[in-house]
C-alpha cells in the first residue's frame, strides 16, 4: 500500500506520495492560501490527487491521506492552530465530502518523531524522541513502539528551566523553548553582539545580511571568543531542557533536528553529550540515552505525516 | 490468583497477600537487617512464606511474588540501591533458589504508581502519573496503559526546575526534589522561622518536638503570616515541575502521595489546581490534567508491588 503525507507549514502545503519503506515517490507543494477550513479541505484534495496524478499512481493504491499540522490536533479534528485560523474544525469529516479517504492528523513535531522512528534515526528502537530546535521547540515521543498522539502529544518545548525566568508565549515563565529554540539562540546572538563590538558575530551577521541560528557557530568556527561563550551557553540551556526530558522518559534515543541541529558537531552535539553524559540519572542505574542528529531533514514532515497510521 | 507484594523499605519488609481486586488479606512485617544479597533473598522468600501461613492461603494459590525496591531495577536484576549495598544482584535468581516462584521487581515510586492505577487515584485512566513527595520526589508513569518500569522508570525528580539552581545528590543543579520534596519543605520552613523569631512556626515546631513537613501547614492554618509565605513558595516549586511533567506526558491524572500530599487541600491542592489550570499547555488545545491526592497512603507499596505483574 502507498500513503500520502501532506506537511502543513505556515506559508506552503507540500504533499508526497510514499511507500511502505518510507520512500517519496512524488512530491508537489502549494502555497497556502488560507480561505476558511471547508476550501482548505478542498485543497488538501485536491493536492492529494495531484501528487498521485504525478506519480502516476492510483487511488486504489492509498490507504489514507496524512497530514502534519502546526497546532493541536486529535484524530481528525484540529483542536487548534496558532498561525492558521482553525479551531474545533473536524477537518477528516470536510475532506472526506471531496476525497473517499481517511485523512489522519498529526501535529508537526509527532510527525517528524514518526518519519525519524520508521526510516531516520530511531530506527531499531522503541523509545524515542525528536526535539526539533525551531521557531520554538517542539518534542515528538514515540514510546513503547506508539506515538504520544493527539491529545496525549507532548509539548515538552513548555517545560520549566528557569523558575520565574524568561515570559513565554504559552503563558509561563521560564520554558525551554525560550532558551534553547533557534530563536532563543538569535537572541543570544545579538545580546553578544550588543556587548561585543569587536566580535567576528558582525562581520558574519553581515555576509548573511541578518542573526541567523548559524551565526554564532560560523563566528565560534573562526575562533571568535564572544560566538564561542554564545554556543557554549546555548548549548548549557539545550542540555538543561534535554536531561530532564530524559530523566521523566529515558529514551532509547534523542535526535536533535531543525536547522540548528545541522551546527557543527564538535560545538553542538559533543558538548551536549558531555553534559548529558554527566548529568542524566542513568549514572545512578537503569538506561542511559543516545543523542544523536536526526536524518530525513526537510523530508520528515511528509515522510512522517504519511506513516501516521502505523503509530497510532 | 493471589499475589504477594513487599515493599522493601529502608528500615523494614513489609509483605502482603493482595487479591485480584488489591485487597489485602495478611500483612507480616520483619526488620531490614541487610547481610548481603543472598541472605535478603533468603529473607524475601521467608517473609513470602510467612504472609502466606498467616492468611492460610496455599502456595499454589499465588502466581508471583513482587518487590518495590528503593532504587533501579531492571528485570529480576538490582540495579543499583542507594540505601542497601545491593548493585547489580540478580536478586530474581537468588530469590528462586529459595521460593518456586517468579520475583518480579519494581521501584518503589512505580508501585506506587501501580497500586494506584488500578486501586486508587488512577482507576479509569490509561495515562496516570503518581507523585510521592518525601525524602526526594519519586514519579512512577502509567502510559497508554502499561508502567514506564525497568530500564525505562522515570527519574522526573530530576527534572530541573532552576538552571543553575541547588546542587542535588544526583549531580545535576536545580532539580525539582531540591525545592519540592518534603525535605525541601522543611529546609524553607527552616529557613522562615530563622527569619521570623515571632513566627507561630517555633510553637508548632516546639510542640512536635521537630520541624516536620506539616509544620509550615500546621502553623498557616493559625493565620501566621511566614508559614503562609512558606507554603505559597513550596506550592509554586511543586507547580513548576507538576506542570513541567504535564505538558511532557499529558497525563489524565495526576496524583500527589507522600505525607505532605495529607496537607490541607486549601493550603495545597487549591493553589497548585489554580497555577496548573494557568500554567498548563492544555490552555491552548489538547488535554487538560486533574491533580487529586492518592488514595492508598502507607498500603501503596504493597498492592503495587502485588499487581505488578498486570502493568508490565
Amino acid at each position: 500500500m502507498l500513503h500520502i503525507g501532506i506537511d502543513v507549514g505556515g506559508t506552503n502545503l507540500k504533499a508526497g506520495l510514499v511507500d511502505e519503506q518510507g520512500r517519496i515517490l512524488a512530491v508537489k507543494r502549494v502555497p497556502l492560501d488560507f480561505q476558511g477550513p471547508e476550501r482548505f479541505a478542498k485543497t488538501l484534495a485536491e493536492l492529494s490527487e495531484a501528487v498521485l496524478l504525478a506519480a502516476g499512481a492510483r487511488m486504489e493504491d492509498v490507504d489514507y491521506v496524512g497530514a502534519g499540522m502546526p497546532g493541536a490536533v486529535s484524530g481528525g479534528q484540529v483542536l487548534f492552530i496558532t498561525n492558521i485560523p482553525m479551531q474545533n474544525v473536524p477537518l477528516g469529516d470536510l475532506f472526506r465530502s471531496y476525497l473517499d479517504l481517511p485523512l489522519l492528523l498529526g501535529n508537526d513535531a509527532d510527525c517528524a518523531a514518526v518519519g525519524e522512528y520508521f526510516c531516520g534515526a530511531g530506527r531499531d528502537t522503541r523509545d524515542f524522541a525528536v526535539v526539533t530546535l525551531g521557531t520554538g521547540i517542539g518534542v515528538g515521543l514515540i514510546l513503547d513502539g506508539r506515538l504520544r498522539g493527539g491529545v496525549a502529544s507532548s509539548e515538552a518545548g513548555h517545560l520549566t528551566i528557569c523558575h520565574g525566568g524568561e515570559p513565554c508565549n504559552c503563558g509561563r515563565r521560564g520554558c525551554w523553548e525560550q532558551y534553547a529554540s533557534a530563536t532563543a539562540l538569535i537572541r543570544l546572538t545579538k545580546e553578544a553582539m550588543a556587548a561585543h563590538p569587536e566580535s567576528a558575530l558582525h562581520s558574519v551577521a553581515a555576509k548573511d545580511g541578518t542573526v541567523e541560528g548559524r551565526t554564532a557557530f560560523q563566528a565560534a568556527e573562526q575562533g571568535d571568543a564572544a560566538a564561542l561563550a554564545v554556543c557554549r551557553s546555548y548549548v548549557e540551556y539545550l542540555a538543561s531542557g534535554a536531561v530532564s526530558l530524559i530523566n521523566v522518559l529515558r529514551p532509547e534515543v534523542v535526535a536533535l533536528g531543525g536547522g540548528v541541529a545541522a551546527a557543527p558537531e564538535a560545538l553542538l552535539l559533543e558538548p551536549l553529550r558531555q553534559i548529558a553524559e554527566r548529568e542524566c540519572f542513568a549514572g545512578h542505574g537503569g538506561r542511559a540515552t543516545r543523542i544523536v542528529r536526526a536524518e530525513l531533514g526537510n523530508d520528515a514532515g511528509i515522510i512522517g505525516a504519511a506513516l501516521l497510521g502505523r503509530a497510532i
